[in-house]
This record gives C-alpha cells, structure tokens and sequence, in this order.
C-alpha cells in the first residue's frame, strides 16, 4: 500500500508542475494549512461589480461571485434584477434536500424591472482565452477538468463551462429551449449535479454565507418547494458591492487558481498525507478541490 | 451535438446491459419516474436487525440502514451503544458545511454500555462474495464503482469498500490506528469526501430523515463543533427495529441494485434524456447516483 501510495504520490507531482523533491521534502500540511499559510500574492479580490450581497428577513448574509466571463448576459440580468429591487422582499421558495436552494420566485407575476435581456443559452463559452489548470483526473462528465482564473471548469478543448459544484449559482430555466430570465436563481447544496453541466447557466458561485442557504428547512412539496408561502424565507433586499460607498464595500478574495498555493491545495486535495489518512486516494474530482474564498480586512 | 449524445447513448445502453433497441423505443423517463414505477419485486426490506432508528429532541426521526457485510464489528459495537442507551440524551455537537453532520459525544468521558470491542480498520472487505454492478465510468479515486446489494461500493477487484457519499454514515475516530469505538458517528451533508474512502469506516446510510440530520445550524467552532453545548441538537433516544414488536415496526426498503430497474435507473442518471435536458452528460459517478430508498406500508 505504501509503495502504491508513493507511486501515485510522483505521478500527481508531476501533474501538479511540483517537482517529487519539493514533496518528498515539505512536511504533510493538509489542505487547510495550505490555504492559512497562503501568501497575499495567491489571492484576487472579488471585484465589487461581480459582487452580488444579499441580506435575509433575520438580518444574516450571503456573498455571491458573479461569472460575467462564462454568462455575461445572464449576468447582466441579474444585475439589472438586483437594482431593480427584484430580490427585495422577495424570498427562498424551494429547498429540496442534496439538491439546490431557489429563490427570487416568491410572486413570479410581478412586473420586471427594465433593460432584461433574453438571453441566449450561455451553457459554454470558447476555451481560447481561458487558462486551465487542468486536474490530472479522469472524470466521468467531461474531456478534462480543472480550474480557471478561480472557477471550477469543465471543457472539450473548444468549448469550456461551469461546473455545478457545491455553491455554484444558476439561472433556473423552464423546458428548453427558454434559458430563463435570471428571476430565479438555484445555488447547489449537496453531491454536485454534473447532470445539469450544460443544460443550465450557471452565474456565480457563494463565496460568504453558504450556511445561511444551506441550513434551511427543506419543503415537503414536490422536487422541495415550500407548500405554504407561510414557509418561504424572506429576502430583505439584494445589491451590488460597487453600488455602496468604497469604504462601505465587504471585500472578498478568491484563491488564484494559477498560483502555486493553488497547486499545493490541489494536490494535498487528492493526496492527503496529514496524520489523520492513512491512504493517500491519489486523485480527486474537479468539485472536491473547492477553491478557497475568504473575507478580507 | 445531437450525434456524439446518440454515440454516448448506444455505448451506455450496452455498457449497461440494455439493448439499444429497448432504449431507442423507450420513452424518455426522468430516473424518479423509473423509480415510481418500479415493481415491487425491484425493493429488498431494510432487515429490522440493521434498521437503527433515531428520535431527536423536536421528535423528528432519522431511519439508519446499518451495513453488517462491510463493517461487522464497527457495526455490533453500534448496535451494543444503542441497546446500552449511550445515545439516549445524547446530542450532534458538530456541523460542518459541505462535510458532516456528527452526533454521539455529548460527554466523551461519560461510561460506556458492556460489549464494546475494540474494532480492526473495516475500511475495506474481501471483494469475493459481492456481486459488484460495475458502472461503465473512469473514476478518480478507484479503480472501480458501483453497487452491490444496495450499497455503492468502490473496489480494486481484490478489496470492496464502501464509498462517502451524501447520506452515508460513518465512524468518528482519531489519528490512526485507532479505528474509534463507534460512540461518534457521523453523516455525510455535502459533495462526497470520497478521500475518506478507505481511511475510516463507514456502517451504514440515512434512508429516511435525512433532511433532519442535513438542515441543522452550521457549528462556529473549529471543523464545525458546536462552541457552547447549548447550541448540541439533542437526541432523545435511539433503538433497532427489531427490539420493537413486530406489528410497530417501521419498514423500509432500498432498491435492489441487480434489478433491471436499478440498471434503467442508472442508465438514466448517466444520460438524462428526459424533457428538460439538452445534453446527456454521458457518464455520472458513483455518489451520483443515489440508490434508492423509501418508507414502506
């Protein structure tokens, strides 16, 4: 078992770009401790455009990062929303367990704020322009798997998209080929749902808050709505970081999936040597190397 | 598009056992509706002496199918804290996000019931005497997935060990060799730690419940714990099936795994065809596909 485990010890070194003296050398930091040693340089801030706060009934917060580089029209939808005051007063709707939390349908009668786009599919985008850390794993959904300017990324070599792993957000949709207006959106809260990759557009991804989203009662009506809107959870209002005064802004920072930091988290991810594990797995998938996200200052 | 997804489709339906011809005449079933229309003969019982039944203190009940066949002594050492009340009263004093829910060490130094064993490793098992249904899919952490009498099951052909996926339940322990003596269990709540594979043994699987051991508050303290045991979710008692009479008995099922329903039902998760999906991702993995379970009667 040792040998085995030492076997796919260099071959993941190699991969990662960290030459086996490096590993063979560096004490078993876990993953953590990679993430709490990590130097400023490994981390991007969450630029206050593509921050998108949003504030619950019982005053707790969530921080999401939106992907205009993945769906930039969906994006702007949301953010057209969001000033539009459509997520004020409006509520988490469907809770349905190992799945996703949904909100922004609490009265989906209501009148739309001005400048919606209807949006084309956005399900991928080019791969050129794109620097994918690629993981070294074969995955069951995808050509190749990795990582990209801090999102969890899927691709063929000409087309690359978002996986839906935990705390990814998406744009819920109707039967296609509709691709939904962005007014209600889903955050995945259990075993990532490959399956929808491409089917969807996913927006963004909880980088502050998660629990609020995930802790909630799941409804008991069909595929987890509430059956009561006595059950639905109110939002108290959603805006965008830059529209705050500068000093005012939560600041949020992302790993740098191109940093070396990166490469170690990534690799301590599928070969865990701190003293708890006993058997390295000697490999990992693209949704269990969750790239770290903190709140700054 | 429309092409490689008719490709992907023809080679699952063989890597499965199905014939092209059924699946080209089939109707495009969403994997529950596959599920609502199973036969009865597509469900085994939840043996009353591996059904571990959990009343917390709001009186919502969790269903635990205990897994004999993988860890037989983890297993009675479970079965011996529950007849000796070690979790009577007891409470979950830990919640981490996207990881575990953990219940059982209210007060760690409290007196153990009699006929507790000190439990080998059991995080793996002969292979031989398992009838293992091989997903057709590349898997970063074994050589192969899938399921055998229910359970999902990683294997190298030689050893068979069950995998961490969202509602499985495993033993708490601390740093190697220590195997952990079972009074602290926990459940998986999030993206598959499949890493844990292997290197700590898992006993059994939520079937009915889930959603109460899921949506409790996230723990503020280190790795999830509760800082203050005012914030322990208590447990009001907890028995086995079988210690009740007959008539009272709750009964559940799980699908069986070589049933041609379960072989539909994974085909389908592998490759949704049905109205809302676009493109059949092709491939799924083994936590993604979720066997299976229901309350019976």
């Amino acid at each position: 078992m040792k040998r085995r485990a030492a076997i796919a010890l260099s071959f993941a070194a190699a991969s990662f770009g960290l030459s086996p003296g490096l590993i063979a050398a560096a004490p078993a930091l876990a993953p953590a401790e990679i993430v709490a040693a990590a130097p400023a340089s490994a981390w991007r801030p969450v630029a206050p455009e593509n921050l998108l706060l949003m504030e619950m009934g019982d005053g707790r917060r969530v921080a999401i990062e939106l992907a205009p580089a993945f769906a930039p029209v969906h994006v702007a939808n949301v953010v057209a929303l969001t000033r539009g005051k459509w997520f004020d007063g409006n509520a988490v709707v469907r809770v349905q367990d190992n799945y996703v939390t949904q909100w922004g349908g609490a009265d989906p009668k209501r009148a739309r704020p001005a400048g919606l786009v209807k949006p084309p599919e956005e399900y991928a985008r080019p791969a050129s322009g794109l620097a994918l850390r690629r993981l070294p794993f074969a995955d069951p959904y995808a050509p190749m798997t990795g990582h990209a300017d801090g999102w969890p990324v899927g691709s063929d070599g000409t087309l690359a998209w978002l996986t839906h792993c935990y705390g990814m957000v998406g744009v819920g949709r109707d039967m296609p080929p509709d691709a939904g207006d962005s007014t209600e959106l889903y955050v995945v809260i259990g075993q990532s749902p490959r399956q929808l990759d491409r089917n969807i557009a996913l927006v963004g991804r909880v980088v502050g808050g998660m629990d609020v989203l995930s802790s909630l009662p799941r409804g008991t009506g069909d595929i987890g709505f509430y059956t009561d809107p006595k059950q639905n959870v109110p939002i108290r209002r959603a805006w965008i970081a830059a529209d705050m005064p500068a000093a005012e802004r939560p600041r949020y920072e992302v790993m740098r999936t191109d940093s070396p930091t990166f490469a170690a988290f990534a690799e301590a991810r599928a070969n865990r040597r701190d003293a708890f594990y006993i058997r390295p797995a000697g490999g990992v998938d693209v949704c269990n190397v969750p790239v770290p996200t903190r709140k700054a200052g």
